[in-house]
């Protein structure tokens, strides 16, 4: 583990242009240390198309210590992961996603699950109570563990020079997912992973993100001060766009679209239905 | 950002021994590659004990910078983090979560929010309609940005030398914790993180981890070979149980502890009538 030093002039102009690129504007404020794990935090992109080469043997499971290194709610470790590398499976994921072709050419689909059955499992076989799970409160446990498991994945294998994308679109029609990877009753998948190397013929910007002062606050929320914040960002988004060759709509109109109506959440507005039929009680 | 190489014998050796803590058993897959950042992850361990020492300036931006480059569905970007150093207010919280004086102790408290507040002003300042922010699935998507985001953040600070905690506590009264921040609706308290410089005088071990046949699945979940690798770590958690001067009871026992009852969620069985209050519809 690295520790905090004053940073080499190198790393200063490494850092601003990585900030600079993750908000779009110049950056301003002095930093106290900088390494190559920040780098490799900074330049994430979400990426779509993969290089036709296959992952070495060993990633898989270098990637899973990564995702089990990170913390899990009183150590219960209430997730766990589906590798699917089989070419059919991963086609058919795809179509369940709403027709995501990435799901099918990456080399490497993670289902991440947020998974009650195990200790459920465990407590049958000693004839424990296990009331705790049928509550909101421990779905939301097994959620946020599979999430800090996740990102620990994507950050270990884009140190060592792949790249992903999560695929939301697996919550589209969960119960046919958990047909599909054989769950059982209280699994719900969460979200999947593509893992591959990036095809740097059609390589990915870092997009930029809202202005620090919107998402940080300090000691108290502050919702005033975000509106002329955002105005700017919507100019920024609208530049990246451009780039990108898409109208320069900004970000807030764009993202209000995805709640418009109960039809733009794409079938996910079932997904209570879905949590159910799952075995999720939600109490 | 690193690139896979094939691991130099001094990294073998880092590299096994950190996989040998994480699962308390030997490691025998070979690596593709090993890098600083893999270093960091697998270091992970949670802190609850402070050094009387500051956080550098510019500590702060830097992580919200790292927690922002992570993903977010959609860039829709539905979290926003209150960084809390006032003495007063951490002394508040650390009682809201249960009475945790790591909470009080540590220099920096972040409390990661799900934020559908955000984009439901932009709405009303344009007259969009927001029919979709009512779902279940929209709160999903906040509460898994918050929990990629804070990751990264995590990841950020370790690779700094500091060290931290989630508090999961900080649901055990959620309404509570947004009068403290002064919460619009719709916002949630998803947990806290202490930071701080770990007090090298009171070292936290790395936890041992099951064994990855029990939360890794290939092409499709696999239930009945859970059960002996369960037992097996089992007695690695006993062994590391009383290394820590508790009594050797395993991972099962203590896990189902905590889902005896209702009464065992501490609190956070009314999670759902918690939610209701803060302005989610759970639809």
């Amino acid at each position: 583990m690295s520790t905090a030093t004053a940073p080499e002039h190198a790393d200063i102009v490494e850092a601003a242009r990585a900030l600079e690129a993750r908000y779009g504007t110049p950056w301003s404020t002095p930093l106290p240390a900088w390494n190559e794990t920040l780098d490799t935090l900074l330049a994430h992109r979400s990426v779509r198309n993969y290089a036709d080469r296959p992952l070495p043997a060993g990633t898989l499971e270098t990637l899973i210590a990564a995702a089990q290194s990170a913390s899990t709610s009183s150590n219960l470790q209430t997730w766990s992961v589906v590798a699917v590398e089989n070419p059919a499976r991963k086609a058919r994921l795809a179509e369940l996603a709403g027709g995501q072709s990435h799901v099918r050419e990456a080399p490497l689909f993670l289902v991440w699950l947020a998974d009650l059955a195990r200790l459920e499992a465990a407590g049958a076989r000693s004839s424990a109570s296990v009331e705790g799970l049928h509550y909101i409160e421990t779905l939301f446990v097994g959620v946020i563990d599979a999430a800090l498991a996740a990102q620990n994945a994507v950050v270990a294998l884009e140190s060592l020079g792949m790249s992903g994308v999560y695929i939301g679109g697996i919550r589209n029609q969960p119960e046919q997912v958990a047909a599909e990877l054989g769950l059982p009753p209280r699994v719900l998948p969460v979200f999947g992973l593509c893992v591959g190397y990036p095809d740097e013929t059609q390589p990915a910007q870092v997009k930029p993100r809202l202005p620090q002062a919107v998402v940080l606050h300090r000691e108290q929320y502050d919702a005033p001060s975000q509106v002329a914040e955002i105005a700017q960002y919507d100019e920024v988004m609208g530049g990246f766009q451009t780039t990108q060759g898409l109208s320069a709509a900004g970000w807030t109109s764009r993202s209000l679209a995805r709640w418009r109506s109960r039809e733009s959440l794409h079938g996910r507005d079932r997904l209570r239905d879905a949590l159910n039929a799952l075995g999720f009680e939600l109490r």
